[in-house]
């Protein structure tokens, strides 16, 4: 009888001591200096950064979602990391948490070190953007779950707040201002129904044009999640704000009644901003209602702040200088929490 | 046309808003006073403990493995998540750290409440047990990637240690003691080669006896990680343990060097504990030798810790004394981070 090695049963160890040396420097360019020890032991370690008083930890864990099947299908696997990263570490904004570190899981049908360095690359590219760490991961080989090139990625982020500045809206008024951020695209939400579209109801390869669009499939899907954390960092040093959203699955219409309290809801102008067309193409072949659409992607607003009326001006400017297109959206009303387009 | 609904296309929100109510009563059931608010909103929080004059963060990430495979053939959910936050906190208590909170990551191709609430339960039965919080998760429908059935489950564990008492191995001496902790059998790694041995190499289904074993296949290969959090902290409060490891993948062969420091390795007795029956079985069937067994398998001892010879008794009888199986197994010698075994 033939010896069963654990290579023979289908998980080569050697592979993933090939990745993980792959990985260790594209680790150690996001580090930081609360960051101890490298990569490598049983855990990571994070020191609580110097100066807060009362030390929050914020954390959020998310998905790429079917946006992956995008970068597997196209065989480009450098973005989805930064999507990765943008999804947690916009979360943790939205409580005006100071992202600190990342941690991710990749589970694969093969471990392919030229592979999982390209999607490493992605999510070290993220944690330099957002500044945080990426001090740990885990690479599971599992072939028995996923299709052979087929992989699943989940990432988990910590951010750090001081407890008396956390951002929570309970402050909203009525009459305060929604300050909406331009996203890149779809960002990494809605991709179950985008891709249903666009190679189902419009019947594209990954390679053609989209109409009315102007770039390809592959480069429009794949476009990366915004990651807004630099820029509203640096404004919440000296502007306050009173309600952030990060607009993911549920569209405005989902995430932003999140973060009012009771008696606020929002009355948007969808005229205020232009939506990209890639929204546009997407609700044309799907016949997909206007509802439907803001309910499911983000319509071309990634995050939304919500402050004064008096400090509407000098938050635009800054973020705009900052690099932000940001847009004026709309304002607090009485009501329950939701918002109405107007 | 018809029009292209998120539901027709396949992500079903209202079963995730039922899910998500189900998970919410486990969650609360886990927290610590440290926890501020609950799950909903775009991330968790959790305070610093207080009694932390330099406190570090430290972090794990891992999953379940192909033990899934077991779960999803056994239609038994409610057992994975024990093992998902034991391979979390079992990392972090390598260093001496106490668990403060868990988030999850579950992959389904269909969100089932039924089956989802049934997975976070055993979360929250793991993190009851290792004394930490499940503050937060996210559940993905991801149809394309996951065949119906069939789920994957990542865990992120952060815990918090005083930084002058993380333990790092880096003063273990020639003449320490090893002592082992029993493990409660494969634990969550090795499954590949396991159910290769298992259902291949010895023909056997989910509800067959595994001959020499005595108990059947789903019930042994389902059969929870230990979580060696609470005795173990009980014990740093009183003994110093000057390196600690966590028996996962690469066995007590692979395990036990990582936190050694140069000039140092262990020499263990395999006779000094008792290997339990399933591995002996898979041996057997899969004509595995010996050296690969050890790097592959727990073999019967699933957390090592390292002490001076005079602390070795009084550990012992102190983490027998809160339940634990403990073993003399061998001493520090010099050399080369290794382990023999005579």
């Amino acid at each position: 009888m033939d010896p069963l090695t654990y290579r023979a049963a289908g998980v080569d160890i050697r592979a993933g001591d090939e990745a993980v040396r792959r990985i260790a420097p594209l680790a150690a360019s996001t580090h930081r200096s609360e960051v101890l020890g490298g990569i490598g032991a049983f855990a990571a370690f994070c020191r609580v950064p110097d100066g807060y008083r009362e030390p929050v930890l914020v954390s959020s864990t998310d998905g790429v979602g079917t946006k992956l099947k995008i970068a597997i299908m196209a065989d480009r696997h450098d973005t989805v990391g930064l999507d990765l990263v943008a999804m947690g570490v916009n979360d943790l904004l939205v409580h005006g948490a100071e992202p600190l570190f990342f941690l991710d899981y990749l589970a694969v049908n093969r471990v392919e070190p030229d592979r999982i360095e390209a999607i490493v690359s992605g999510i070290a590219a993220g944690c330099r953007q957002a500044g945080c760490a990426l001090v740990g991961g885990e690479t599971a080989e599992m072939g028995s779950f996923y299709a052979p090139g087929e992989y699943d990625l989940a990432g988990f982020a910590v951010g750090v707040a001081e407890r008396s500045g956390l951002i929570t809206g309970a402050h909203v008024a009525v009459g305060d201002r929604v300050l909406g951020l331009a996203s890149s695209g779809l960002h990494s939400n809605g991709y179950t129904l985008a891709r249903e579209a666009v190679f189902g109801r419009m019947g594209l390869q990954l390679n053609d044009p989209i109409p009315g669009v102007g770039r390809r499939v592959a480069d429009e899907l794949l476009e990366p999640t915004r990651i807004y954390v630099k820029p509203v960092l640096a404004l919440l040093r000296d502007v306050t704000v009173k309600a952030m959203a990060h607009i993911t699955g549920g569209g405005i219409t989902g995430n932003l009644p999140r973060v009012l309290p009771r008696g606020r809801r929002a009355r948007l102008a969808p005229a205020a901003w232009p939506v990209p067309a890639i929204f546009a193409a997407i609700q044309r072949a799907a016949a997909v209602d206007e509802a439907e659409m803001r309910r499911t992607f983000n319509m071309g607003l990634g995050f939304l702040l919500v402050v004064s009326p008096g400090a509407a001006a000098e938050a635009t400017r800054r973020l705009e200088a900052a690099g932000e297109r940001v847009y004026d959206v709309g304002e607090i009303v009485a009501g329950d929490p939701g918002v109405d387009y107007v």
